[in-house]
């Protein structure tokens, strides 16, 4: 089976071995994806300065995130158990957002307003251009 | 109120800045915690020298989780929303886990035999004593 995450994405910004996709969706307005351009499952399947420059992007979008968002926390995951292909989950969480203060892969915990996801839409858009800037 | 991970914890390793505690339970037989030793919530809230020995334990878990547990997948994962004090996930995962592909935090998918657990639960002694020898 091709791996999806070798496909073709539409991409904001890259480095040399990872590229970084825009994954917001109605839930979580603002979300990023960090993908590994090698089909490869494990941080440690990289090579050390492929896991520095990793560790130096997921910092600078998280700075980013904070600066251009102000999320009450940054969520970062990765697990790779449905597609076995190195990605990374960078979300903006907010106390009264739909999962708060459970992860977002968690039960639901409530309703947002349209107004406030609106509002945090406009604010990734401005994220997503300081990305594209990168 | 005062942060519970501010509390003593059981440590099996440290590094300067950090601890790592045993998080095993019923449901995931191998996961461990890598807490800061600061109260501080966010990835960019540490020093660069900070993270990259952050960056640097992490890698040295997994590959002796690897080593040792020889799960499918290794998951990490930092949230902070329910207690705000930097701390990361490590959690060796199988694909015939009790939550499996699902994330940790996601709906149960199967029970896993007792015997097969208590297998798990055995190799993570042995990871266990080689990170505390870390």
């Amino acid at each position: 089976m091709t791996c999806p995450l070798c496909q073709t994405q539409t991409v904001i910004t890259e480095t040399a071995h990872f590229i970084v996709i825009d994954a917001a969706d109605e839930v979580f307005p603002c979300f990023v994806r960090v993908i590994a351009k090698d089909h490869v499952a494990e941080m440690s399947d990289l090579s050390p300065d492929q896991r520095k420059e990793l560790w130096e992007l997921l910092n600078r979008i998280e700075l980013l995130m904070l600066e251009y968002v102000k999320p009450h926390k940054v969520n970062l995951a990765q697990f790779g158990n449905m597609v076995p292909h190195l990605h990374w989950h960078i979300i903006a969480r907010w106390r009264d957002d739909s999962h708060f203060p459970e992860c977002p892969w968690g039960p639901v915990q409530r309703t947002v307003p349209a107004e406030i996801q609106n509002e945090r839409r406009a604010l990734n858009q401005s994220f997503i251009n300081a990305l594209k800037a990168l």
